[in-house]
């Protein structure tokens, strides 16, 4: 049972890390909602009216022709998209409210929608950084150890991206190996990029081999994501288009996310980059539907903004944390589950790192986001990919996982009669109700240090980041590769060694 | 209007600190409640039980014989009260919902009650430190310097206890020359030590001096508070009890707060540990308006756990941020305000203490938590008092309260217009919409660096723990003490002069 206590059951043996077994996360509270109901209305509103009056630009001839095959206003000889209300309203009421995505392993499925919580690795860093190296750009070696980590962390439910772009590797085949990695370093949900058809349809075959599946049984059974981002304002870019195209054809899970960054590509203000996002997203989400009814969708909230003086990306702010409680309730306004993230504008893994991510993850848990992208390991408001972060992020993650836990309220719970044995001035450490509940009465931390000072000092006066060092350190010497059939290993080397052979993707 | 973007003006004139101004902090927001409505009735059922059944200790003569005047079971030839339920929600049925604490200076009068939230400083810290002086035994001198920053912090509402011991000044008359320091580097509504009578009848006449009042008038007037800790389980020390007593007589702010640490003083479960430290807060807030009905009181919730392995105790883990959650829930079930805390457990100013910081102050405003007793410069479960960490908690807690700010939709908001002016693919800079907004748009941290890596690596890599090392040393640099009557001076000064004379107080 997810829920239950043996889900937190520890290993210490063989100096083994301390973490929270795998668990299935729901959040039992209400979401917190900083819109009042007539507000979300009005940002509603007005995103209709956007998509009505200004439009959104498709920069792609087949999206433009399937639109106004479906009833949207395309502008002749332009790539601008203007949308009746009921159109988008009539293409959403298709989309699913939640679905299951298929991992390798059956038992890292995730269910989508509901209340339900996964968190991903961070996606899309072009740098990486730990404190041995220091920061460098992106490549292949520390992909591997980033998704072996991913693996490797319980609270880490699927790869959301490329952890790090591995920039060593040729661009037109990359993405072989990098689909390769995910498959045979990790057995979690995975990750393709929607950088036009072709990358797109290579993940998809190669995730159908790891499976095992017909395409007709892939087709049922969603199994890889994509996300797909505007090119705010109101633009969705022809490879963009391309990726989204064939994933939704094939039944696959498109998350669009407006990058409605508010003073720069969207209004200096919450209300206005909340409608923008929201008039992209339901453009996209509605694009999805007409590609495909029923297709699995996901609505991204991504709305942050920027230091007005310096123009700067802010994450993990208080408009911040409110636009991802508001994307949630727009998210629930149309019945699709809803993806936030774990953002930070922190230069290094330091206490503005840590504060700024616990504002955003609390904006994700509590705006009942069913997809916390960058979750785990993201740094520089995304240009780098840290390996202590990823540990730091482990325990907020964990943190958050277990503040969900329902607090269970009974007597032997309450336990009077231990108050009576210690009665006033006397202490609990040896009594009965102490002793039943000594193993697993509290959360263990994988990173937090809890020793007195004097202890602290005399091990080192090691900070939290440095024994975070330590911490991946260890698991990546103790990381072990999940189980592959080498047939199916082979079967994927074969694709990936051909379609090297016949050269890739040509151009992006 | 303590709402209104004005508050949020800034200084950055003559190279001054950024901050928000002095503003009033409401909740708009409901809590977060983690408990049941009949678990709620549970724990409260089974406090009550624990005071009919089990009883308290009462080590003070004169409140035994009031408590056996108002009706309680007094043990015979013991200090063991049972308590009555009716008699304890009786009493709890005096005590007032809201009250307003009076500040020397009265733009700091501070509400307490309903939806406001107060943030205090650190309390009672034996040892302070920073880095550049290291971690030293509390002293006079910093401890003057940590009232001159919360004087100078504008988030901070209040000083909640010495921020750190002054144990270089003789325990006799130590509580005057604090006291005076409370009232002549501030002029914000501060804390008496309840260490027997005499200390708080010193700071009573010195609070009522230093504004000028009649002792009728101080009455009337609720301008000093102070925090009675049970010295969990079931007790309630004699000095304790005699501060305690003096200041409800005088009408004077008392907070009752259990130190129910699981697994310790309480038992090994939240339902545990939350049914002790209500038994133990009705006791001690009964027996306050048993002693003056009426007496403003505030309910102290500070419920954390112990690491099972080591017995070190645990601050902002997922069971703190609960069992705070869950103490509001107890405070309104009383209709009486609430107390909770910003805690970590860190041995320096890291990400752990961020991250845990972060899971307390949630847990305190989201639990509507009247007052946030440790908001600024705790470190070390208490131990230490920090100046980088006052910093840092400057900028968590302002976080905070600009998080709370109610987002504003309307069309001018909203920006339909400007969307259409910058339209597909443009920019917001320089729109219409963005310079009317360009110089209050967004939250400007007092701590938090968001420039690139490379303008931040250019710049000395400086992490966030040494830039609130700067930043407090400017703070300290331009610090001007507030102004104070002359007269009034003179006649605290010769207070405490006479009170030295006499020899202070002797013995505890």
């Amino acid at each position: 049972m997810s829920r239950d206590r043996s889900t937190r059951r520890r290993r210490r043996d063989a100096g083994a890390i301390l973490q929270t077994g795998w668990r299935e996360i729901e959040n039992p509270l209400p979401p917190i909602e900083v819109l009042h109901p007539e507000q979300v209305e009005a940002i509603h509103n007005a995103s209709l009216r956007v998509l009505e009056e200004i439009g959104m630009d498709f920069l792609h001839p087949e999206a433009l022709r399937l639109l106004k095959e479906a009833g949207a206003d395309v502008e002749p000889g332009s790539e601008r998209v203007r949308f009746d209300r009921g159109l988008i309203m009539e293409s959403m009421a298709k989309a699913p409210s939640s679905f299951t995505l298929h991992a390798r392993n059956p038992a890292h499925n995730l269910k989508m929608g509901g209340n339900r919580i996964n968190f991903a690795t961070v996606g899309s860093a072009p740098n990486v950084s730990d404190m041995d190296g220091g920061r460098r750009v992106g490549n292949y070696e520390d992909y591997c150890n980033l998704l072996r980590l991913a693996q490797s962390l319980n609270i880490v439910h699927l790869v959301g991206g490329y952890p790090v772009e591995p920039v060593d590797l040729p661009p037109e085949t990359r993405h072989l190996d990098a689909v390769l990695a995910c498959i045979t370093e990790t057995d979690k949900f995975y990750f393709s990029y929607a950088l036009g058809a072709e990358r797109i349809l290579d993940g998809i075959e190669m995730t159908r081999i790891a499976r095992g599946l017909t395409e007709e049984q892939m087709t049922g059974e969603p199994s890889l994501w994509t996300v797909v981002n505007t090119s705010s304002p109101l633009r969705l870019d022809g490879p963009m288009i391309a990726g989204l195209m064939e994933m939704a054809t094939r039944n696959q899970a498109v998350c669009i996310t407006p990058f409605t960054l508010s003073g720069a590509m969207a209004p200096a203000s919450l209300a206005g980059a909340l409608t923008q996002q929201n008039a992209e997203a339901l453009a996209g989400l509605a694009f999805t539907q007409i590609v495909n009814p029923g297709a699995p969708v996901i609505y991204g909230g991504f709305t942050s903004n920027v230091d007005m003086k310096s123009g700067a990306p802010a994450f993990g702010t208080p408009e911040y944390t409110r636009a991802a409680l508001a994307g949630g309730q727009l998210a629930r306004r149309y019945g699709v589950p809803y993806r936030s993230s774990n953002a930070n504008a922190s230069n290094t893994v330091d206490a503005q790192a840590a504060y700024e991510s616990e504002m955003s993850v609390w904006g994700a848990v509590m705006g009942h986001a069913n997809m916390v992208l960058h979750g785990a390991g993201w740094l520089e408001g995304g240009l780098c990919a840290s390996f202590e972060k990823m540990v730091l992020d482990a325990e907020i993650l964990q943190g958050m996982a277990e503040f969900l836990m329902p607090i269970k309220v009974d007597d032997a719970e309450i336990g009077v009669d231990a108050m009576a044995e210690v009665g006033p001035g006397g202490h609990f450490f040896g009594a009965a109700h102490t002793l039943e509940r000594y193993e697993n009465a509290f959360y263990a931390p994988i990173l937090s240090d809890w020793r007195n000072y004097e202890s602290w000092e005399e091990a080192g006066s090691v900070d939290a980041t440095h024994r975070a060092n330590k911490i991946y350190k260890q698991i990546l010497a103790e990381y072990q590769p999940p189980p592959l059939d080498p047939a199916v290993r082979e079967e994927l080397e074969d694709y990936v060694a051909r379609r090297k052979q016949e050269g890739g993707v040509q151009a992006a």
